[in-house]
């Protein structure tokens, strides 16, 4: 099983990537290559950042027993997809509120740009939000200035999940004022 | 002064507008199309969230008054766009700092598709984090139970902004543990 248009090179439409994109929880038990890794990586890294500080660090993970480790201490994972992409912000000196909100908005951008790019390129992927931080950073080293914000999963998928519904465009944007009705 | 493909309805590839997308601050004095709206809007509609909960809702604010009295408490917005958009998230309950993290990265998530559309229809975009919540909610109506927290600015660009540099791809990949060297 599998996405249509796994053949690699080929255009995938932006659009259709926002669209056909799905979150994927089953993967298949086949490893991804360098490569893909590199382009999904490059996505991230041209996200844009407040004030261009760029100030996340990504940790790719494909050594099974790490990720066995990561999988036991993050009950939304089920299945064991190629490679886990932990993507940390940096918080070296004390921050307020709203520099901790923009850090994680960056980094919450720079996974949107992954999950697109892993479907262009025929991987399945989903975001995961459930873990142990604290475990986290003991199984990954990761240092007391470096926040695990969030878990990328990506894999060759293993189901054709169903789009979830969404709320009609009508229900969610306002015109103008909040609560008054937009036409599309 | 624009973009490379204005043509309207050719398809954009994923990597091509992740890529080349800029943050557009400077925007010409040209309206947007109800049409593009929806497309942007629609790709919003689009992104994932967690636990597909949805709770972001979408204000288009592109009446001349309102719009020059949402500039005026945005510092960081210079130029006049042909459109904002405000992100809020839904926060009817008491939340934790859990679920506000959640929320905020889920309307971040969406403002990097939105980008991501405007860019494949020939429009310029920017994430604005800097402005009074508190006036925004009062020129907006925004009740008490909604957050603003992204202004998406949209138009047709009026600069050509260079990208700002990145830092490479071996300084923000670690393999498998954090700190140790990746090769692209």
């Amino acid at each position: 099983m599998g996405l249509e248009h796994q053949t690699k090179g080929e255009s995938v439409d932006v659009f259709e990537a926002v669209r056909k994109r799905r979150s994927i929880r089953k993967f298949a038990d086949r490893p991804i290559e360098g490569e893909q890794l590199t382009k999904i990586l490059d996505a991230a890294r041209w996200a844009p950042t407040a004030g261009n500080q760029q100030r996340w660090r990504f940790i790719v993970v494909t050594s099974p027993t790490l990720k066995e480790m990561v999988r036991k201490i993050s009950p939304g994972i089920f299945s064991r997809p190629a490679a886990f992409v932990v993507i940390c912000s940096l918080r070296e000196e004390e921050l307020s509120h709203w520099d901790e909100s923009l850090l994680l908005a960056d980094c919450a951008i720079a996974a949107q740009n992954m999950l697109l790019a892993a479907y262009a390129l025929g991987l399945g992927s989903c975001i995961a939000l459930s873990f142990s931080k604290i475990a986290l950073k003991e199984i990954l080293d990761i240092p007391e200035h470096a926040e695990p914000e969030f878990i990328i999963t990506l894999g060759y998928a293993n189901e054709q999940p169903q789009p979830p519904p969404r709320l009609p465009l009508e229900e969610i944007v306002f015109a103008e004022r909040y609560g008054e009705g937009w036409e599309p």
